[in-house]
């Protein structure tokens, strides 16, 4: 009975929220510079604690003490990215969760054999639009048009099985609808509001989100991340009842995220296996 | 008469903005830090598509893509120097408009040798404040204070007209009044509120969005970009009337640029040939 | 009396702020990726006039012609320390204020030798949480976890006080209560809410403040620092009375620092000796 699902899985998305506030996961991130406040602001209003630490000087002594590892590529550069695979390395190494946003993976060769080589490194979690996933499942350029989604989030649900099969990932594909796939189960999160994509990052925020979740339970990333994805669409939701266009309802959707009861936690979630 | 030309002029920035909407232009923005966020969302807002890909590693790939180019030199340093040069002559090569927003122009030898050489590359546009283009017109150091401007921005329109009349670029001066020049003619926008120069990186979001009117119709630069001008300080103006300071106006602003309609638009702008 | 002493010290911020309005301090700020716009937002909205350049290319042009410089080590590198490091050379040898804000001072060796190579360049100003106050004064690494603060400020007064002394520094420690010592003196300051330690880079902004303070009376940079603190703190204060959340908070504490005027801070400022 889809009810007693849903409400189950309102009940685990409170309970992985409870755990991120109460146990304060402390979560590296190395990621856009357009993204950043957003982050650090959904981290911490989520109960987080965010550290924007990216030199190789420093996650040698640094990724040891958190809790999971947070990588994005948006603002890629050769500088960057050899930060981005030596942290990737530590945490996989010490057995630290991490989670990667592949940011337009397709919008050039540079970009999207950075991210197959970060995928090489084993994330916990890698999270993208439908045109990322499918950039990653076919590993060839061109593929989709800048970092905006072109495809249906429903048309990359094969290219995240494989890709959660080849990689041994738990693959998260964002759209009308967000999928999470193991490779071999999928759910279906429906929440959220359609005004979230004209806010910059909140698609960089909510992978954030899940490194934070999957921080507090690695062995079931798959759960923690349909939980975090619903529970910052329930956020979205909220938000969107008193504002008034993109830029109020970023600040309603942190306020929100920030402010979220169990009730509104185990009525708002909307996930579903499929 | 003027009532006849303004409304002509609303018209011509509703066809814009409702272009940019519809086509939502791929936007390149190679900009500084600190405005990477508001003018990400700005773009969006304005329904454009913001990318924030910087790297030489890229730019042969991306760039042949985008719409426009657009950037900005306020955090520069001799690593985004080059990714700056390169994004440039792809734009030009390719015949694809370019915007240059020279922040604090004359703040150091390095930074206004910076942007004279950009301006060699032919942008389609360059928007500052009156010190940033009497200081690439004089191509002098020292000769101003700062990022802010120090002078009106009437005295600067004899130093827009020679610096367009040489590089073959649409200039727009942002002051009381924004002047925009081919070099020939020149039209006034008394849009937008004081308050916005107390809101960091509206300067640099408005020329991302001259990049995107500007790439829905890029043999009228000059028309696309004195409606950006008028169409972001309209929606300054409606932000102000629930404004309770810099940061609620950002806010309302960003709301406003999303909801503007045709009425709006037709009615507030407020351009005129001088 | 403590009534009398908290009305002098209110009239005394009320200067500061009003003088940092009519001279409008230039602050050159080298600070994290993270606290870009939200630094700049707070520098304009007191009246003061933010330049984020930070290029080594640059300094030797521009830093003479600020009034304030503030450092901020929060997204650390090896390319982004020699800007540092050259900077604050050129503000120590030209005599003009400097602040340092030396985030995560503990969380690496690499972090904590370069803050401490820093504040060997004789910063006037030191801001941070305890735990970073305690590593700088310590010098050891390890002693902290991450960004944020796991130590109460009070137990931070002496390692302050050692800092100060063997550095010529005012140092100042944010908490609960904010200290502020020159190694003899010591001010509490007890403005502020506890939600604002749920915006990212509050205490990044508010170090920014102190430069601008300080630039307009740098012989007193310990009473320029407590009244940054408690002002900021009263905007804080008064951005709670209508915040529903983190993100509203963040944007009613701009407002309301905009908006200050003298009875507010007069009343509002809560700075005692201890």
């Amino acid at each position: 009975m889809e009810d007693g699902e849903q409400r189950e899985w309102g009940a685990k998305a409170w309970t992985y929220l409870s755990s991120v506030r109460s146990l304060s996961p402390l979560i590296q991130c190395i990621t856009n510079f357009v993204s950043m406040d957003l982050t650090a602001n959904t981290l911490l209003s989520a109960g987080a604690s965010p550290a924007m630490l990216h030199s190789p000087n420093e996650s040698p002594d640094f990724t040891p003490q958190v809790n999971a590892l947070y990588i994005n590529v948006g603002t890629l550069s050769d500088t960057w990215l050899p930060a981005m695979e030596l942290a990737a390395q530590l945490a996989s190494k010490l057995n630290k969760p991490w989670v990667l946003d592949p940011v337009a993976a397709g919008a050039s060769r540079f970009r999207l054999k950075a991210c197959l080589d970060l995928i090489s490194l084993k994330p916990t979690v890698i999270r993208g639009n439908a045109s990322e996933i499918i950039a990653l499942a076919k590993a060839s350029f061109p593929s989709t048009k800048g970092v905006d989604s072109s495809h249906d989030s429903t048309d990359a649900v094969e290219a995240a099985k494989s890709l959660a099969n080849s990689n041994g990932a738990v693959v998260a594909v964002s759209g009308a609808v967000d999928f999470v796939t193991d490779g071999n189960r999928i759910v279906g999160a429906r929440n959220g509001v359609p005004m979230m994509q004209k806010i910059t990052a909140t698609g960089c925020a909510v992978t954030a989100l899940i490194a934070a979740f999957v921080a507090t339970d690695p062995s079931h990333a798959m759960e923690a991340t349909a939980s975090a994805l619903a529970v910052f669409g329930v956020a979205g939701e909220l938000g969107m009842e008193t504002a008034r266009g993109p830029a109020s309802l970023r600040t309603h959707l942190i306020d929100s995220l920030h402010g979220l009861d169990q009730t509104a936690v185990i009525s708002g979630v909307k996930i579903t296996a499929i």
